[in-house]
């Protein structure tokens, strides 16, 4: 396990989640080295780091073996895709420490790691799948922002193989950038993200292909179309490959939403349509008018697995883990319900 | 048919639409009187009135018949559910000049029209149906501004019963607000706003319901589903009434919708995933990207229904109508395709 603050990690490539946690480690007093196999984006992250404040400058490193030489800490913050190959490098530079990833899908991340790096039973100090859930319509380091994860979700996975001490390591570290960290395991994490996020950009691009060749729907098209169409301007291979990431989720959770619609399409047929419609778009509107949930009551957790999966699994997240790593600091969502 | 300006307008309905109608038109040299069921809404309107510049004032009738008597256009600014009374209180008033409404269906307010006034074969001057795409999160006549609608699409019907002068007539006025008047039909206008409006809101719908009962989706849930259901935050009742007022429409759109969506379980089920997804998700990229249409080339047309109908249904829509009213100007989009 590594003792944060004081040790250095290395964050191996260097786009906006990247390049985020680059800036806002080094600024909260870590050592910090990064890495990417771009040699222009290694340029402009040195570039911004003769630029940082003294004590929060971050180092670049021009090869990958000499990120991780010194370092207790990995975070993987590549595309799915290019995961194998930082792993493999790892594996070739004889990294023994901590690692973590930022990848949007978890359950296949945390096979990886377990084929490439032989763990839990190679020498690999542990392994903490994790996904901030923020971003930005930009994207690459120059967007990057030490503030990009300030109060928004960071998901950790806390599998049966997951040690606990590694968990808490990487838990304070994502609190001390003020994320929320939600613990969950890589598939309720994969379930989840379906629904809210992969599926939505199925939706989307459903919606807009439908009215690809209508001029008029699209001069028409205005507020509502705007906002249900805005990540089918998202680039096609990189949802594809999201989407195709989470295979076991992304199919049920779609196929929920078409069940539901099926719902819609009887409502409309029904003898009286607008009370059957009515009770149709309910449930979705009291979902809407709670979220985003909002923080409500504090309170004292122990650190063990049942008692922080519970808090994930009830909507809650840790804000602080407590000296000692025995107890965490846990919000849970107030009452939801329209405000 | 009208002559504006000069023509006397009396706007029903002091809402959002309606009080911006109320302001546009007062503000652009008309005597406008305003008509609301609802008294609190009138003294707000009445007091708002006396506000304004002198020269830009309107005037709010205390009974419907006061509002109308003197008036040469008629804007019905109501909900559609509340159609059917202003429309005989119109024929009680003995009132003989045009009507042109701002409802979001086009289909029942003509057929409301036809059998409440007899249309058109009654006294009644002309009616033109209309639809400003325009809205704001807030509701009510304290929203209402007049620039609503300035640059925003404003669909106008223009049917074989409709008097091509009294459709100009009322298109000159939409372009004195600045709004972008496109022809189009009723039919054509409700098949496009299913698409475009209705449908959007059954998907934000279903996309809410289907994680209202888990809350670590709804914490975990990030932009994608922000934009993705903001719509379903709007009262059931409204979404309900407006998505059964256009019957004919709505139901082939969601199917519309529906059966893209099984082009993408198709996609997530190929034995190669990626490269199917991404040609799924193509269309619909490259339709949001050329979203909006950007204005394009201006052009003169002949003023006649048919040149007027290939314009809106080519995505164009009007700017101005020339003095005499045999020609307008008008404005194609521009070549679509990712900007």
């Amino acid at each position: 396990m590594c003792e944060a603050p004081g040790v250095d990690v290395a964050v191996i490539g260097l786009g906006l989640i990247g390049g985020s946690v680059l800036r806002a480690l080094a600024g909260s007093g870590h050592t910090v080295w990064g890495f990417d196999t771009d040699p222009a984006t290694r340029a402009t992250a040195r570039t911004a780091a003769a630029q940082a404040p003294p004590a929060a400058r971050w180092r670049v490193a021009g090869e990958f073996g000499d990120a991780v030489a010194g370092a207790g800490l990995v975070v993987i913050a590549v595309p799915l895709p290019a995961v194998p190959e930082v792993l493999d490098r790892l594996v070739a530079a004889g990294y023994a420490g901590l690692v973590t990833d930022v990848t949007s899908v978890k359950e296949p991340v945390h096979a990886l790691v377990a084929d490439r790096l032989h763990w839990p039973h190679a020498r690999l100090a542990g392994f903490v799948g994790g996904h901030p859930m923020t971003g930005r319509e930009t994207s690459g380091f120059p967007a990057a922002a030490a503030d990009l994860f300030a109060g928004h979700p960071w998901a950790l996975c806390l599998e049966p193989d997951t040690g606990l001490a590694d968990w808490l390591a990487v838990a304070e570290l994502v609190t001390r950038l003020a994320g929320r960290v939600v613990p969950t395991t890589a598939a309720e994490h994969d379930r989840a993200v379906a629904a809210v996020s992969h599926v939505p950009h199925l939706l989307a691009a459903a919606l807009a292909a439908t009215v690809a060749d209508d001029p008029l729907a699209l001069t028409l098209a205005a507020g509502s179309f705007r906002d249900g169409t805005r990540v089918a301007g998202s680039p096609p291979e990189l949802t594809a490959t999201i989407c195709a990431g989470n295979p076991t989720a992304v199919a049920p959770a779609l196929a929920a939403v078409t069940a539901a619609l099926a719902g819609a399409t009887a409502a409309l047929a029904a003898p009286d349509p607008i009370p059957a419609l009515r009770a149709w778009l309910s449930p979705g509107a009291v979902a809407r008018a709670g979220w985003p949930p909002r923080p409500g009551s504090r309170l004292e957790l122990p650190a063990n697995p049942g008692a922080l999966l519970r808090l994930g699994r009830s909507g809650g997240w840790v804000i602080a883990v407590a000296p000692g790593r025995r107890t965490v600091t846990a919000v849970r969502p107030a009452a939801s319900g329209p405000r």
